[in-house]
């Protein structure tokens, strides 16, 4: 594809000669009839070793190399990826070796791969692909546009909205965690509500995320979860929010919009958690969060308190040096 | 079903008129033909404002709304649940889309659904339900009742009792981690031993539990499992212990019975943690525990400690000013 | 098998009388028919009780049983194992019921147990054993002699090497987790990347390796991991490296050859870590570690120094009260 029609498409400028690009790739590894893109100034220096044909930046470098102008780089290059390398594309129907219930509705447009199988009145919507080896139970629901990678499982009743990718071994619905003991041993409270995944969510592989005890699990539409995310029965994650890998959210805690809980971090359960939160990477949050609040540590506290905190810690066998130095000064002068 | 007929069955008192319930929820959610429950007094305050037609108590409250009392009111709600939203049920008998190996032996009264695998000399018991997608290797055990959700593995040999429930995706039985450095590559130690689970255990979404070396891993009975769980090899865990999300026990570990690994905990190696242990959210145990100690952080201390410890460590930018105020005070008395 | 042929086999001395042997197991659980092994000096005093018929052990015990010396007694057991507890062996062959697209390529040798899905021009080569349930997706590359069990799921164009061991419900090549906010949602930012894993790699259950944005994600060879860690977009890690359970390496660090890291550990993003580094249980690296560097704790420091920190942290509650004592010792010195 000729640059000058790339640059249109991105709504870029181009600055330098015209000429034939076909692949994508990073600063380093490009080739010349590559394109490749600077964002993170910390890669600045790297780019005039670079060999791709042509790069997109968001302001003129004093480079030989044909440039792509843009006020947002990372998103132009996006796009341009999308362009150049474009999405797989499945041919509709369901396989012959998978197995559908009779009563289960799936739209002739999606594609259904070998060993998937279809419980009794589900629903798989317009354009749908469902890689081998998905389970989708009873009266589940996926809607139109979403994407369930090989063996993603989905229990009975629970609803995935349009336009979702669901990385592999990502298990949505399974019960929650609820017991109660009886004074010989733990009963089950038995676990009949669903999950409810809005539009535009991405699950990343092997994310568990629980059911709702009696009424509904519910992830927003745009939230972004990256792998191996645990979520707990009856907990609300609001729109635009970002999980990132490792982190858990107990039972019935409700995650604001646009929140970010970086990675390996953690949620208490039946907390509140505000609008455009950040809990850093680690951070583990045992009570409720008002908006806009950025959090780091065990238990959680306001990032720049623990930045100092940690400042002292890291320093604590100095301290209580200095300490043993007061007490024997402090000795030695009340002996005068 | 009538109100005074839930209260015979789950042996509570019918306080007020009786009437018609169809369904169960929460006293947020409930409707009018719904029946909800107070246990936790948090909750008492939004009792008023519910719109449930019935309510299980555990002292009779001064509502207008009928009542049935109950010692244990959370305990008499999970009966009602069970009693008002029966479980599915299966019809018994081999997909024909399952694979099922001439030499085991599969109940004729258990469900085997598509897609399943089941090896030789395999053997699955009565009114087990097996979800499709689900492996279980050569000559492993399934008792009666158990159920296992859909793509769940069982690696050759290892054995689940009674009345378990497994979720999707969770792997019994893959090797343990050993290893040994020759001098250039690290040798595998064979994992032959294999997994034992005692009855009614539920082990959560993605758990793993790896296969002993040469003897067994052990899961007690009535050991409840929350989702994203590690178990090593070897690993004991006494009867009654629940293991929240995300907690990883390390190999050749012995967990007492009634034990609680709140969620993110860790247990290292070859360690002993008496009956009746709790480790917090989070905490890292690395030495024995005696029975009934309470523990949190890493390295894991006595929970009361802790909160001592953390009472400090969050305000240790003011102590150090403390200190350092001490070494100006102590500087200017000596300078006179 | 004979005591003399074991020794012969893993090129040890017998001492004692020769006696047929027929089982391998641990000191405490050995019986008379089987070989047991001394290695950690932990179990020295457990070994006058064993009802082993023969012990592997590296200087020769003053107990009746017949014993085989090697300097290397763990490695030596090892190989013990294998020899007397031979692996399953595979009959080559695609099962009937597995779904292989007519331009995959796969080796007569190999074998594919049901339900397994193999994409277009994927390659799975000699000896190859793919357990029920597993995916392949188009264009992957399996090399010879690995083995992937059951409902492992490798996502297109990634490719596996010779002699690896893939446990279940492990991920090869999802997503990486990108992203890029155009004020109004997230744009995906497409992951057309791979991952590339080396030779005699084992991955544990459950774990995720995400493929590259662009380029690759690389596992080196030898490398070790253990169940559910989580490798993000563009890392890379070097040979023989040990990543022990539920452990997570976020998008495009680069960890060193020889590296542990130890259980449930982290490192962040776009960070370096050195040839032979370890990092303990828990610890959490968020900046370049030279190599051979042992590190502790969250943000991780050097080891030692962290002992020394966690050494007054545990007493914290005596610290602040000796700075009470001394601030009122100052306060009536400075009164006088």
């Amino acid at each position: 594809m000729l640059l000058s029609e790339i640059a249109r498409r991105i709504h870029g400028t181009l600055h330098g000669e015209d000429r034939e690009i076909s692949g994508v790739s990073t600063i380093e590894e490009a080739a010349a009839a590559d394109i490749t893109f600077l964002s993170n100034p910390k890669y600045r220096d790297m780019v005039q070793f670079t060999a791709a044909g042509a790069i997109i930046v968001g302001e003129a470098l004093d480079l030989p190399i044909p440039q792509i102008l843009t006020p947002t780089p990372y998103l132009a290059f996006a796009r341009t990826v999308e362009i150049l390398i474009p999405e797989k594309t499945h041919e509709p129907g369901i396989s012959p070796t998978a197995s559908v219930h009779p009563s289960a509705s799936v739209d002739p447009s999606a594609t259904i791969y070998p060993f998937v199988c279809i419980g009794e009145k589900a629903f798989v919507g317009q354009g749908c692909v469902v890689y081998p080896g998905c389970v989708i139970g009873d009266e589940a629901e996926i809607d139109e546009s979403t994407v369930l990678y090989p063996n993603v499982v989905v229990y009975e009743r629970c609803r995935i909205g349009k336009n979702c990718i669901i990385h592999s071994g990502a298990v949505i619905g399974s019960d929650g965690f609820g017991f109660v003991w009886d004074g010989t041993r733990h009963v089950k409270i038995p676990q009949k509500g669903i999950v409810i995944i809005g539009d535009h969510v991405e699950i990343g592989s092997n994310c568990t995320i629980d059911r709702a005890a009696l009424t509904s699990t519910r992830i927003g539409a745009d939230v972004k979860m990256d792998n191996l995310v645990q979520i707990g029965h009856n907990v609300v994650v609001g729109d635009h929010s970002i999980i990132v890998a490792q982190s858990g959210i107990a039972g019935s805690s409700r995650i604001g919009k646009s929140v970010t809980l970086a990675a390996q971090s953690g949620v208490g359960g039946h907390i509140t958690v505000g609008d455009g939160c950040v809990a850093a990477a680690r951070a583990g949050v045992v009570s409720d969060l008002p908006a806009g609040k950025i959090v780091s540590g065990y238990p959680a506290m306001d990032h720049k308190k623990w930045l100092r905190v940690q400042n002292v810690y890291k320093d604590l066998p100095e301290l209580i040096k200095r300490v043993r130095d007061l007490e024997r000064r402090l000795d030695a002068l009340s002996e005068d």
